[in-house]
């Protein structure tokens, strides 16, 4: 299930059953007091495996790092540029594609608008290119469908309460108790030097309101919906 | 007002009293069987032309082509790559803030993701390497936030109602009559080598209900909340 | 005849009959205290029009930036490099030749030699991938073969007697009546970081003389001849 | 002690006590029938972590992909291109220094020739453009000076027995019994488009030989000599 | 003189009297039946040694490979492109520059169009990075200064009378006697995938009158009017 | 056999044979007080010329310049980037494969890890393009082989006793007398801004024990050597 636990022999055994390969696309990045910085790692990682279960696929290695906007001078947010992002997805997805692999989902924990294009771009190209079947989204997509359900009405996002309740089904260790009601004062439209002083929680919602059990309604339906979404694309 | 008419001379005068600089991007795109290629052209020009007469701003050349992704393969749709359209968004404005420019509007008529992003990303680029005032948006944002109201709850998008009205009020001799219900079957998340095969009408919406009227109510709407935003932001 | 203008069905119909494409390149330069900054992009969209009529093809939108080096630091002159700019030719070209387009004749406004260049290794890598005709020029190195004849011996140059007739008899609104006589003094080879020093009047020669009647003169010379060209070439 | 499992805040914090931060650079590589494609990762991570509490540093997350040569076509080799690699160390090393890092190592599992050259080129970079310390060494340059000790004359290399020993102290459940004698035919200095073709066991040594104890010991050693070069070039 | 046959204790010492460092760009080109491939780098370095003695400067080793476009089918034509030309001149320039160097001449046998706007690219970046003088020309360029004399009217060109006998006064031995009276068909603006058909000797003019002395007189004249314009521009 | 003395017929003639062509790299690099900058170019060159000879071949033109690491600051290393070496490499490559080429020796006189892996993946990607056969390799490398015999033991490398006996033998009028013993105290692992610091005599060993006599056994082993692996290899 995880390419990076299986020898070469194995996985070429894999590779013949004609599995989707999911890529989870990670990021370091500011979160508020209460998130580790790898929040958007732990998710997709998290609904890879489980979907990967549910579809008979594989799941390859994280790449950790993504693009950031408005986080990006926040302490702990470690970046990289679109440009290095796309190539990177291009490479991996060029050489799964080598490998034989002709169904490839691009999952990303991060859902920055950058970022997101970059990764469209990457499939876009590799879609272009060969004769594969691509999918790429990023898991918060839909997780956020339930955010309605769960926030009853109030704002949430980045860091909020679906995110936190979903970082504390998977890692309770990591959730800290401190968490401020945030809200970003972001300009519409404006471009910042400094965007992070429009935003000085990190976060946007009430993550104190954040649960356990949330969090796995949440994480349950996103595996479900996921899993839904790749057996009719690439059955 | 036009930079384009003026002499080197009124530029450099005009540019003393520190105005704000629009710079309309637009695209070569199918917009179905009633709109011209140029659509996401002559909005972006003509709002960038009325919001600079009453900011005292300047308007900046068209650059016409854009980057695609569900339309690119439809005919008359001319594409640029995304690294291309960055690296042209980032030479002019360095040309505009090396000729003492220090307030920059991106304005693009195009709405596409990918698009977008690249220009955001040029403009994250400027607001770091250089001290000035950039704002980046696409006018159909703005006027998106009329589209309940003029379609009634009925799906509206590219090419749809509000759109076909627009040009409608801007260039009524270059809309047609036949004007098809459009839809997108899209998959969801799904990277298509053929996109266009999910989009047959090319656009989106009821755009054999537009008028001329609902065009200039969008069109008068966007220009004056554009230039609230800008006399708000770089006032 | 302009894509701008065109549905995607129209230009669909239209490139069905193997149509020359015209792309005018222009450029926003300072062109002395008497001409627009435009003066590079009315000459080529001009004469592409005119040209497009007589050889039954279409124009493409014109991309109204390109690279300077004499010019580029003076107030109004946006420039872009030359990376950005055969990105650009190549990237349009590209997208045309996907459209069906079989004969691609790009003309710039501009003729600063690196700006040439940049479009003519673009042309060639087209020319190298696909199986299409291609040409390149200036309208400029056409409308220079009369400037002996209406200079009399008198030198010319950016921004002087040719030049200036040719927009006073496309755009007579946009001439100014302070016409100096212009010299460059740059010394021949060297690589200045402020070229414009050498260049105070940002033109050369006698603009003084101009006259509307000379321009309508040259532009009809320049339609036709490159007309001839372009059936020769690619009848 | 790992920035993923840290919040903004304590990420900030750390930092002030100016801790070398180590990225741990892995690869997915066949690596012989019985290690699993991740073995360059589960080294450099492993002995990172040991670093890092050793020293009093930071580790970042890992990037588990890697440029490969001889591997690079045998099933299961997943890479990325010299300059790919090169530009994410850039870029993760730019933020890490912006986030006021001064002391960076980047240690790589993996030692092909091209990926550790990559890596160098873009430490000598981040040296030249910001006042920081920098290292970058494989672990394995480190584990090598073992060989001869623990092998007793015989060649080891690429999944060899220093390697296998070393997973089998790290991961056990992830090492098999099928372990061949391997070697590489490869001739010196010629480029193959097949270098798989030379290298039939992807591995080179007696793997059959290794030993969870002896893994330990090579472990042990990389990890005290490593902490000891960080401490005398960047204490 | 010549920096190749210098130690790094020399050079650093000639470095300290200021010199003009002339770097000489050749080429590797089909010149017609009669004149070696490397023609277009026996001019420049001849030039440059002579030069350098005039003025009292330096000699940086040949680049031999140019970008080429006419000729870039032809057998023995290695060229390089428009990109790689250019970041070569910029680094070379670049490591000049952190060496000491303040004057810099470009001196250029290959006179190709691309191939010099690729090369003015490169030293206007310099002129525009460093605190610098900066030169570029071809030989070519002052060599023509003396056609009409030599020619008496005739054309002349690439690999014709003038070259042959410049050739024939630096290296006689590598001059053959078959030597066609050549032309170019080249249609006008035309972008060629094979303009080799075009150009069938590979030469333009009479090099069956060349001679010897005719070269040495061309080549002396070019010394002299070259070190006059660099002592000028530069002393 | 110097391509760059012969005609175009010639080569056309020479290469139906379909021989080796070998690729001279060199470099301009501090080798101490007694060497010339260009140490790492006359090596290569005697060494393919000779090589050339033996196994029937053509050489290319010398490309002078590399990629420096260790002795990048040292006054005389005129470096250029990883980047633009692999770029040349490509280039010189593909034309030469254009050309009807199918046999290519890249034979680099500089050793530097940086300098040869850019090499190295510059022929990898030839070889994964072209159905050619690629070796690439430094003369430096089995000149190595020699070292303990001649050196007895003691230690050399860059500008010491093996490289100047070469030097000795192959441009005596150009190996100075002034030859200190020297060491290189870089701290391994270490990326260092200032590398020069650390290398105070710029070479290591003795070169006071060199001798045109051990620099003729040299250059005939590695003639013969290479010799032997070309017909081996590509016979």
């Amino acid at each position: 299930m995880r390419i990076a636990e299986l020898t070469s022999d194995e996985f070429a055994e894999s590779v013949r059953s004609d599995p989707v390969v999911i890529i989870p696309f990670g990021a370091i990045e500011a979160h508020g007091p209460h998130l580790p910085l790898s929040t958007d790692c732990i998710q997709p990682v998290a609904m890879a495996e489980i979907v990967a279960d549910l579809v008979g696929g594989l799941v390859a290695p994280l790449v950790p790092y993504g693009q950031h906007s408005s986080t990006k001078k926040m302490p702990g947010t470690i970046g990289i540029s679109m440009e290095t992002l796309k190539a990177l997805a291009v490479d991996i997805m060029e050489s799964l594609v080598a490998n034989g692999v002709k169904k490839i989902v691009v999952l990303s924990g991060h859902a920055g608008s950058i970022h997101i294009a970059a990764l469209k771009s990457a499939c876009e190209e590799i879609a272009e290119m060969y004769d594969v079947k691509v999918m790429m989204l990023s898991d918060y997509f839909i997780a956020d469908e339930m955010t309605a359900e769960l926030c009853g009405g109030r704002k949430d996002g980045h860091g909020g309460l679906v995110e936190t309740s979903r970082i504390m089904a998977l890692r309770p260790d990591l959730v800290k108790e401190v968490r401020p009601v945030g809200t970003s004062t972001e300009a519409r439209y404006v471009i910042d030097r400094h965007p992070e002083t429009r935003f000085p929680q990190q976060c946007v919602g009430h993550a104190k309101d954040a649960s356990q059990e949330a969090g796995e309604k949440v994480n349950t339906y996103v595996a479900e919906k996921l899993s839904d979404l790749i057996l009719k694309n690439m059955g």
